[in-house]
């Protein structure tokens, strides 16, 4: 381990069924090089939920040690970070109270707390002081109620990941054993996904995905990207997306060297990029212009081990594809797969030096 | 085959592979029961390009016998229709021109004979003379280049199922082994079929779905409906077609009977759905918004069985999922799974007496 920065583990929302699935993926042995950013009564809460014993927890780091632990290392003060933002007060909830928490409930507490850890977590992973962040879900009603003006992770990471300095551009992938799919909209209307399909937009999203698979070693990422209408537009016929937009978007990248085909029809690009043992895809990622178009594909055969992967940070960032469960939480029935395999995915993305 | 009415073929556009398909489905012995709508030196093409003698054919009629028979069984005078398109001169060619034809390019003659083709086999199966059309794939700018005003078969369909009346409201179903998708809107930007999706049409296209499964025997079919949006629109928060529209319909469907839920979010929707050896899916059918979230499903596991079926017509009619393949048309390297699996599915859903 020495020399190693460890994969750090945020433990997600308290009353969802994160703390079970990081119990899971330490009682399997698969927390060895990893520290676990959350409390213990909220870690010993995964353990009981999963019948194990509580003392024999995985490596473990409190929040507010690893601000502080973050802040040693940057050459700051010890201590707290001077603009201590709301939900850090919320947040911090002693070791009974997080004890008798009801499981799949929204409560500010949970969403102030979950947000601290991910916070947390950057600092770590921004000093070197992790590989890479495996996140487990957060609830977003949880995360409103704290005040947090942020719908998910991705725009927390974003916020936070150069504090003082530009947000990064950064994009969501998912990610299975055969489809890696990069998304140019996300959580916004159809309608409104629509007009902000840019130029820019579309171009960067073919950069930044080129540059990710790079920095995953491969040399000469190939590339798909999927239009928006039906037919890829049929030539303009059934809509002008791709000829004014998507088509010179791809032909910019390609004048950067990136190696890019389309836009391709939305409903035949993912079958033809699919991997399988028998015949290897005919791209290393997918640029899906809409969350469904890059969504359904990639969940159609099972979300038993999709990994949601947060490209354009300056760490490596992965996630289980799916929620925090409210319905069985606590129950120590929550499937680890899907975590399990963000955590590998982690691995294999984040240098070990 | 005494008392029972054939399935009916037609065989696409003469320059693409349709004829090479009917072909092998005729050498494969699966046509015993079915009547080829088209002129002998179109098929005889098909048949060299499978390396098979010309003189054994399946069961055939020329399109112009047809139209005369379906007028002589319709009690009309013998003879073509008394106001013959455009297209019914067009499309008569004769056998040396049919013989030197090239493969793989658009034709407006071919374009033509392909509606003619259509035309006569609507003609029988509206006066029985015909169980069901099976079609093999035609070619768009074909058509266009031969003055038909329809941008494909749907629309030929329509226009032809009621002459004299109104067109009957049709929907295309996409089926495979695992999956029905039926779709709201098809070929159309996506900007346009945002606003295509009515509380009528969505409410319409789960009444025809409904109808479509109870007459091919299920007794009380489940649909599911998806929705537009990402997550379904998240309550409103990333748009408000489900609320405002298509929940609305879904709710007046159920009011009416019908076993139908949604809306779902799309991405997790067809997974859900899909049924495979191991697990029933959730539903009998989905209803898809929009052409692509429903045929990115369809098509992702590989194009080779899927179906394509027309709701909403008086007689059944499918045809496979892919076009003309022009590249490959006339080498006899033409995968006739998709056409067998058309052939086997309008069998299966039309009455045999």
């Amino acid at each position: 381990m020495s020399g190693v920065a460890p994969v750090l583990i945020t433990l997600g929302d308290p009353a969802g069924i994160g703390p079970e699935l990081v119990a899971r993926a330490h009682l399997a042995g698969e927390l060895h090089d990893a520290m676990v950013v959350g409390d213990p009564a909220v870690m010993a809460r995964g353990l009981r939920a999963c019948g194990a014993a509580t003392t024999a927890g995985p490596r473990l780091i409190h929040p507010l040690d690893a601000v502080a632990q973050a802040a040693r290392a940057a050459g700051l003060a010890h201590g707290a970070p001077a603009s201590a933002p709301p939900w850090a007060t919320l947040g911090q909830v002693d070791a009974p109270v997080w004890e008798a928490l009801a499981w799949g409930a929204v409560d500010a507490r949970c969403g102030a707390y979950a947000a601290l850890c991910l916070q947390a977590a950057v600092g770590l992973a921004r000093l070197g002081q992790g590989r890479a962040i495996v996140t487990a879900p957060i609830h977003k009603e949880s995360l409103a109620a704290a005040g947090l003006p942020y719908p998910g992770h991705t725009e927390m990471l974003q916020a936070w990941a150069n504090p003082g300095g530009t947000p990064p551009d950064v994009r969501m992938m998912l990610a299975n054993d055969e489809l890696r799919v990069v998304l140019v909209t996300i959580h916004q209307s159809l309608r409104s996904a629509i007009e902000a399909i840019t130029f820019e937009r579309v171009l960067q999203t073919i950069v930044i995905t080129h540059a990710a698979l790079r920095a995953w070693g491969l040399d000469q990422p190939r590339l798909s990207v999927a239009g928006l209408n039906p037919h890829a537009g049929e030539g303009g016929l059934f809509g002008r997306e791709e000829v004014e937009v998507i088509a010179p978007a791809v032909a910019a990248a390609r004048s950067q060297g990136i190696v890019v085909d389309g836009p391709h029809p939305p409903d035949t690009v993912f079958m033809r990029a699919r991997h399988t043992p028998q015949r290897p895809g005919a791209c290393d990622a997918v640029v899906a212009m809409t969350h469904d178009h890059g969504l359904i594909p990639v969940k159609y055969l099972g979300l038993d081990q999709g990994v949601n992967i947060t490209l354009g940070l300056p760490f490596v960032r992965t996630s289980p594809d799916h929620g925090t469960a409210f319905d069985i939480a606590g129950l120590g029935q929550a499937d680890p797969r899907s975590f399990l395999a963000a955590l590998a995915m982690a691995r294999r993305l984040s240098p070990r030096a």
